[in-house]
């Protein structure tokens, strides 16, 4: 971390619960056949999606990408966008060995930060 | 992934929803300061506990560990854990900058692995 960074930037502006998340976990392919590029748009893409709340991701062994909705109805629109449904077309054929996805209903949220 | 590994070996051995997860996320504070092998630790701990179901893990600028429990009852013992309620006051003193812990309840599990 950036000595100039607010910690807490890093994670999503969650409001209180109940809120919904999307916990997507994958092991990739080898090489990147346009992954990359695809990823970033996919984070654009749903950054403007009515009812995202944000999303927190890492990736070493495996993959984890957790996105927050405000609701399921929010999370079913998202996946049934057009372009969202190329990328998981592409994610199946090409990008992922083998991936989870778990739809949560969060129910309760901690915080802390250094004084 | 290496080749002769099933990339399905890294994902935590869930049963069919629901369940519950906990997911946390954290920046860490600069230096180790005994970190790694207190995590090492933990994680060694959680998994005597009664009802975890397993541990997905990953870093780069954020850090985020999803456990998953059968239930809240497991998450509150696990909580209440004497040696974990000592890794909980180092965490806030000295290895993290800022966290969240959310639980949720997996009411929802797809599964992807290429033939």
């Amino acid at each position: 971390m950036k000595e100039d960074e607010n910690p807490s930037s890093h994670f999503a502006p969650t409001p209180k619960p109940p809120y919904y998340a999307v916990i997507f976990t994958s092991v990739r392919s080898e090489g990147d056949q346009g992954y990359a590029q695809m990823a970033a748009r996919m984070v654009e893409l749903a950054e403007k999606q009515e009812g995202l709340l944000g999303v927190e991701s890492a990736r070493e062994e495996i993959g984890i990408t957790v996105s927050y909705w405000r609701d399921r109805e929010s999370i079913e629109r998202w996946k049934a966008d057009a372009k969202h449904r190329i990328a998981q077309k592409y994610g199946k054929e090409k990008w992922y060995a083998a991936y989870r996805i778990r739809i949560a209903r969060v129910e309760e949220e901690k915080r802390f930060e250094k004084k």
